[in-house]
């Protein structure tokens, strides 16, 4: 199944012996597009499998949304920039989804208000899914009637779309993680997937020359606009941190009295520590002298031998500067990526909570850089240089965040394998913890 | 049905051939009560018939609930106030609920935060009912096993405990007709049951004498704290408008700008109106110039020959000052009540929609008294002269909210009829508008 | 000096022995009021004569204003209602300050954001003060010229404009107070005005019978609206404290925890205990284990036989119920004022701080029943029976506040000792503390 | 009067022809060091000449501060970083201004809220300057006995000190200038100095070729250590704006529906502009149809040639887009600026307004690089690579404010001519308009 899904979505995986990427995409039959569309979408479906109905109504902050939301506003992308344009007498299954399911694109119209998302339950589960399914029919009715030039023009677009999805796959999966936690009676999501638990090797440093470096995603194969264009950096010499910082290595630092201390702060960062009572990452409660945390497999202990996970920008760059390294900037984070195998823990594992990095022989061993977590670099979110947005509604899709967010890189153990990409990044505030968001130690070389 | 409770909740409705009280309380059987019990508790549920799960999980504003919290929390009343303490080996469902349904009886111990009520996707709606049961089959138990001692000790317990479930069954209905109206769907709770419609007769006053009158609860049957003592009061001479506002009367005084016009408002009222926009009645809205309102069966045009609706206390205050006209007090609104029959649409009509008042020969006949809606007074809600709370939890029933809102006296279309009485203190925030509201006038005879 | 304010501004303190009131009206002349005008004008002043430019210009909270808008804003009330109507070609002397300086009049124009108070550096306090003169100058040629058929019509509105200067004494002096505590210096306002310092003597209780009592005002002299119409209560049997709770009792209410017992409290104010943090007085600071507390003569210890004091009315009630006791209404604190002589701690005293009441030899003499501090009524701020609102834009001057506050009685060591009536109504929201506010203790005669 | 201070404070305005920078510093004579000292600190106490005390005490909003906490703040700085440490036997002047003082450096100590500024009215101005002539004495005192070891140690806090102050200079007068707007008269801070106005020359852009550049502070004089380290950066070829945006060329945005176009807008910038109400750059007012804006000489039409100012970051990028242009990154300024000349309109010209560019003959003359208004660059505040802070206190000076803000480069008409660097790094907020902030366009070559 992953092999259609690579193909589409993440040709840097595949990247050594494949025929030409303009010969790639003419190849790619119908079948072969709507198979991978199917399999992307019953992926969400399949997520949801042992959730209540009233599970999927919820909204517990602003920035998260119920998971019947996201079913159905990854619907209302197709059949907003697909479905409606190029499906004639196409009828949609009720005059206000495009109101309710538009997120924040203005070009295509009015939406509902953000923060208002979980106070509607209608449309229900049931008439969701049933959206699912009208916006899937249309679908397979645009692909089976589509000439070549049509087909040629709408496969971007579906690309997208997918890979719009499985970003919502992600925050349906840390979106519910925050609902479960916020519930006093703390349920679990699914039964945990065990996995092998092993003491972390040591870390250790990894060493970069400086040079002129070309970073940013360049070919044939899917990415998102803010990834490109391709372009040369200079940088010093530096180190990063062979594996991420475990949850060990982060209890020395609250031990160390960490929270408390401003001069490891950024400002912003204490004012949070201070106006939100922070003293442990998020999802960390102490009950009777121990640690435990919220995972989607319910509440358990602190494994100590684990990535630590749920910590904001500031928390991160706090910690870093304590261990007097810093965090690395993606540049150089992206030039260390680029020798290093797309493998790890990911979403299809079912297992959704970060694991200790394997052992290895070497102490410079690059290990952990995709699946487990997202890992924060000290870049601000902005555009390359020569950046241009896609025209058009969908030039809102990246361009408009790049203020006051960092970028993160790698992918955590909620992102889908095929979503994954070298040159991916992802952002988020500073003060945003509800992702699955670790750290590696970078320094310079002096 | 209905016998019994008028027989245990509203004494006064039946006041007039009945045997002495104390004889009445004490031939109360177990097995009346027991079937007093059950029509209660099978009412609340009765009244979801047409929810889905999702529309029981959410809260729109703090001062509304859930309605499956309303369903947990009316048993979690029955279950901490009876079962736990006089039924043995009683093993409660689950450890939590104790806290998650407490609504504010601190004396009990530590409860949910209120406006967290909608972020509980757990309890299930199938598990609240589950709840329900447990509670019910415990009640059964109680009833069954207790002696004449005991369930004399119960009886007022169980049907405060019912009266409080009546309680929760109206403010279901107007917390649903809160969430619907937030939904840009406008979903209809039920489908209209037609009333029949017919020109509302004109107005007219009623005149009462200056006098020292008694008010105030005093008997054996129900009655809440808070309409205790019975006491004296003296009044000046008065009329009271003999039949509820109407709608097109209440859009005289907003086409005459009464919402622009800050001489007819208290001051904490016009902050509110520019606040809050206020410009018409809650769930009112102006679509192409005609005036439609939400019901409970969904959005359609203002009938004018309504008694208006979803008022404020701000609201009322000020369309009476532009009427020439006031609010009656409490007391001047029960001595006139003292000779009304408690008779209207109350919940058991299924309408839930207040109706135009009956044709009537003589112009001065008091109309509309119970039923239809809450009346709006002008006094403030205090304690009667030697007030004194029930000893225990329990007084934190009525007697600590006693500031900062209005007494509203008669009662609505969404009340079950056997929870009336003449002497019912109802309450709310003078800014409060989502409860069947509405407004009779008053003045004085110079 | 203070016959003249007596005469005009406070009958019922001299209404044993002078003639009819109308023939008193009649009697006075034009000097009388024009001397009486400068000496009301004259003595805001000097209540400022220790300040320096930089203290008239802050406000610390929405609630109070700074010095200098309440010196502009008595002139804007004599220049509004009296000298732009009856005064021929009279010149403002800038055109916004009737913009700048009106309170809350919304029918003589538009005014500045109260909360926005404190942001304007000019006027300076000089160009204050030019201001004040040139209102003084307006007025002085409008009673030189005033023929007895205007003056006749003048001399009430120049009555309630000597009133209204009179309650923005007071509130001068409650709000330096605030500005002064917000300074961590905690700068004293005056050095102390020494008083004798002696035990409070035991309290006692003055009984009340039952019966049909007249409250309200009703005369010749000067009256606030909200005062009238004279009219009958009911009252049944009750006692009242015969002094104010002193620092010492409500002490004891402290240490027995009172700010921690929800079941104390009204469920607003357990709410405003939390969410503020209250667990003493206002102004109230505990060093090293002794009690501080500031006054108008800056920090110093408390004295525990003076009475307690900026209290809000939450507190006043809960101690009231810890007392086993309850507050007075404010019909019951009338009758029993009928008797008592306006005597007391006033403004003029120069002490401004409430004092222990002196000794007597009889338990039930009632004691400090005027100035000292207002005293909290459980009485919600409600119109009386057949109240009126004067006619025009001073009918905003009490009427449209009658919501959401609670009723003070008496007078405080802030208030000026001509503006004191026994039927005189203060109000404030149930939070408020910033004024000087205890209370007094009553109970029902079983 | 300016040779000394440029000699101390930016190196680089005269780079060309002096002897080596250590040869520089070590010749510096006490002598100089103080009339340098004593020139600054006189030039902010200048800046006041015309305040009235009530000027110097009011906060308008939390960002800015009042006058005088301006003017004891920067005398705290001399007095906590190098008196009371090296000058022994000092005697604070009181006991609490290093509480009330303090900014943000927690290593020294607690400090008052910053929000609360406004309201303490005591120490008094007078007070506030006997404050600074305490501060003085005890600096010359210190210059007068230290010896050459001391002296080489103390230099460079002292310069950083005056650094400081010169930074509070420019905030006294854009504070002065938002609560001087705040106030409904509008008053004038100084009376105009009128400026040359001629038309503007039309604007055309300058190119720069790709390559590998150095950017950042290196060398003996002063700089922030923001600016440091001096290190490589790749650029590609870009252009820039010969001068900066006008008022006319902003105007047409605003004509053009700007500011109701969402497509030209960062998201959070749409926010800012619909929660906030922007639809013109801060100041701008439209009376009459005619554009006024408020100056430090009060209010007065918009000069379309002059350069438009208060804007946001946000207005600036969708400016930028709306262009077809973007704003240059810091590293392209700084690069551009390596050849223009060190002049503009400094604070010394006393106009506080920015001037429209002169003529010139070429169209791709750079022009107004320093003086008239700050630039905002499309740079995240961040670290250069191999930054490190300051060791100690002075450590918070500037590391921890490095998020969420952007670079602004250049210097405006409110900046002392000394203080100006070509690698200084100013910042704020993207939403921070009220400092003299402007744009200069830059575009990508192809």
């Amino acid at each position: 199944m992953f092999y259609y899904i690579k193909r589409f979505m993440s040709p840097m995986t595949v990247v050594e012996n494949v025929e030409a990427p303009s010969e790639r995409a003419a190849a790619c039959s119908k079948t072969e597009l709507l198979e991978h569309y199917l399999t992307v979408r019953r992926f969400s479906e399949e997520l949801c499998r042992t959730l209540e109905p009233e599970d999927y109504v919820i909204q517990t902050m602003p920035e998260m949304s119920p998971t019947k939301w996201h079913l159905a506003h990854t619907s209302w992308f197709f059949e907003t920039f697909i479905i409606k344009p190029y499906l004639r007498d196409y009828r949609p299954l009720h005059p206000q989804y495009a109101f309710l399911f538009n997120s924040y694109y203005n070009a295509v119209g009015k939406m509902h208000a953000r923060p208002q998302r979980g106070l509607i339950s209608r449309p229900t589960v049931k008439d969701t899914y049933a959206y699912r399914q009208h916006v899937d029919a249309a679908m397979e009715k645009i692909l089976e009637t589509a000439d070549g030039g049509l087909l040629k023009m709408l496969t971007p677009l579906i690309v997208l779309g997918l890979n719009h999805e499985q970003q919502h796959q992600e925050l349906m999966l840390t979106d519910l993680k925050h609902m479960f936690w916020m519930n006093p009676l703390r349920p679990a999501f699914r039964t945990e997937v065990s996995a092998a638990q092993h003491p972390t090797p040591s870390s250790g440093w990894r060493r970069y020359d400086e040079g002129l470096y070309s970073i940013g995603f360049e070919g044939d194969g899917f990415s998102f606009d803010n990834e490109t264009p391709r372009h040369q950096v200079f940088l010093a010499a530096f180190s990063l941190g062979n594996q991420l910082v475990t949850n060990r290595e982060f209890l020395a630092f609250i031990e160390d009295k960490g929270y408390r201390r401003p001069e490891l702060w950024l400002s912003l960062g204490w004012t949070a520590v201070n106006e939100r009572g922070w003293n442990a990452p998020l999802y960390w409660e102490q009950l009777d002298g121990t640690w435990w945390m919220m995972t989607l497999a319910g509440m358990r202990p602190v494994r100590w031998d684990e990535p630590v996970c749920h910590l904001s920008y500031f928390e991160a760059d706090a910690y870093a500067r304590w261990a007097g390294a810093r965090l690395p900037t993606e540049a150089e984070w992206e030039v260390a990526a680029n020798n290093a195998p797309i493998e790890g823990q990911f979403a299809e594992s079912g297992r959704f909570h970060p694991s200790p990095p394997p052992q290895s022989a070497a102490s410079d061993c690059l290990k952990q850089m995709f699946g487990e977590l997202w890992q924060w670099t000290q870049s601000s979110y902005a555009p390359y240089p020569g950046y241009q947005p896609q025209p058009g509604a969908l030039g809102e899709y990246n361009g408009k965040f790049m203020c006051n967010q960092y970028v993160l890189r790698g992918a955590s153990c909620a992102t889908p394998h095929s979503h994954v990409r070298r040159t991916y990044r992802n952002f988020f505030p500073p003060d945003a913890r509800w992702q699955f968001m670790g750290l590696r130690l970078a320094k310079d070389i002096a």
